[in-house]
């Protein structure tokens, strides 16, 4: 089934280890679209630039991904400037430039309303709510955000957090949110603001799963799920493997009838798969050559990594 | 098949997040000899002072640990004082009394020649490689050391690497050792080095296994393992974690026929089990009140939530 999905479509200035690449197509809704559109139809809504052309949109389209809802704004898109240099694991923000991105209000095509799937990446809370507010009918949303959100707009935040049926977050995003630095103790509290389930990513080191009693509608508070990466001899690039990991995690679900939680263990699992693969090339490069046979061999090689 | 542990036998001085302990038994050897005890016949080799009492040699005693090897010598046992109060993932060591060790020279009882398995744990390599030279028709040698011996000992350490069937050191150690920041190419340049086989820990987040041709003996260059670690609501002290996951590790691999991929994978677990419960407590208290049956029940809990 459709997932819709509201975030940012923008143009990256890249700084790694690996080298330099200038204005590459980004955001954390392409990444999203372009790793769920393996399982499943991806309808995007978001805002672009007149520097956004058709061969950027291309990108998009030739995965399948409905860009009806990407509206074209007078001015220039959206574009992050950041250095990995330092630490492959940290991003360091050299420029932020939200230019039409700065007057963005979410408009939701009318050919998207049947959408079941909902994920709200990590933009506004304020604009979350909004499109969380005209999609009342969706099976299940699900939702990131960042340390700047959880400083600064607290207040808004919270109130898209007692909609979310997951949220997708790192480990300084969980000890930031919750004010605790043990893992699990963070998990319960950040459950307590309202998401069903709760994912928390390590990075390099995988993503643990927490659930609450509410996860599955049966009541039962299950243990957490550990979900492994691969072992990568080079990371070219790892914007984007967040928004990879949800989209392979969201695709997944949204192509499974029920949410079981065998089904939410194997999608952590084409979570880490899809993150895997964005970071090996820059931008969205090694997304765009992926093929489902090779997802399949990765997933394959994930269950023989860390099964007994 | 019994395993022989050369290391420190200590007391260690601690504060924590959850408390203040002043002289609780500790030391690499300990920790390990405990951990391995559930598995496999331990034999320890160190040296002890006057304030080593009969009350503490019991603690190892009582899990049936061989302490014939354990020296007597006049003065004061190695004392380490260390806080954790900052941050639970790095100890901050605020005072090493090497006491009796500092003239340590490890003599190995006529008792323990027969040993298939040797563990060198973290000292000087000198004295690892003095302790393997002695012991040249075990089966298997596995080891630990650390940043000090890396960076001021590194030629005599590189003697005791080409000696290693498994090393276990954790990320920073595999970076310093290999200057790589990549964790894959940080393993294949420490192999290169002699061990046939790597673990690298990641607290909190498990560990990975790193495999060479020459790990099994059969030629074959196997994926890596990642082995996850139990989400624990409170850790109270990680002095000895890494010890004990190396006991479990390495006594479960005593008690099995042969060194397969399957033992070692499953070893891995065990590991991550023995280091979840040494965290639990302060010292060796909950390793001391650990069951079998409390370690089958973890480990079965550790395949729940990482298993498909």
């Amino acid at each position: 089934m459709a997932i819709l999905v509201v975030g940012s479509v923008a143009f990256d200035s890249l700084e790694t280890p690996s080298g330099k690449r200038e204005r590459v197509l980004g955001g954390a809704a392409t990444h999203f679209a372009l790793a769920a559109s393996f399982f499943t139809d991806v309808r995007v809504v978001g805002v672009v630039g007149e520097d956004f052309l058709p061969a950027h949109e291309a990108v998009l389209t030739a995965k399948g991904v409905d860009t009806t809802g990407i509206e074209r704004a007078p001015g220039l898109s959206f574009h992050w400037t950041g250095s990995y240099v330092k630490d492959l694991n940290a991003a360091d923000t050299l420029a932020t430039d939200l230019n039409v991105f700065a007057e963005f209000s979410p408009k939701i095509p009318a050919s998207y309303e049947d959408s079941d799937y909902l994920f709200l990446a990590n933009i506004d809370p304020v604009l979350q709510a909004q499109v969380r507010s005209q999609m009342p009918h969706v099976k299940m949303v699900a939702g990131d955000t960042m340390n700047y959100w959880i400083g600064a707009h607290r207040e808004n935040l919270l109130k898209v957090l007692r909609e979310l049926d997951v949220l997708l977050i790192n480990d300084a995003e969980a000890r930031m949110l919750s004010g605790e630095s043990n893992g699990l103790r963070a998990a319960e509290k950040v459950m307590e603001l309202g998401p069903k389930s709760l994912i928390v990513k390590h990075g390099e080191y995988g993503a643990t799963a927490y659930f609450s009693a509410r996860s599955f509608g049966d009541g039962v508070a299950r243990r957490p799920f550990r979900s492994p990466t691969m072992p990568l001899g080079e990371v070219m690039d790892p914007t984007g493997a967040g928004d990879s990991f949800a989209g392979g995690f969201y695709g997944y679900i949204a192509s499974q009838k029920t949410l079981t939680p065998e089904v939410f263990r194997t999608a952590m699992f084409y979570g880490s798969v899809m993150g895997s693969f964005a970071v090996e090339q820059f931008g969205t490069e090694r997304l765009q050559k992926t093929t489902k046979a090779e997802i399949e061999e990765r997933f394959a090689h994930l269950k023989e990594i860390s099964h007994l």
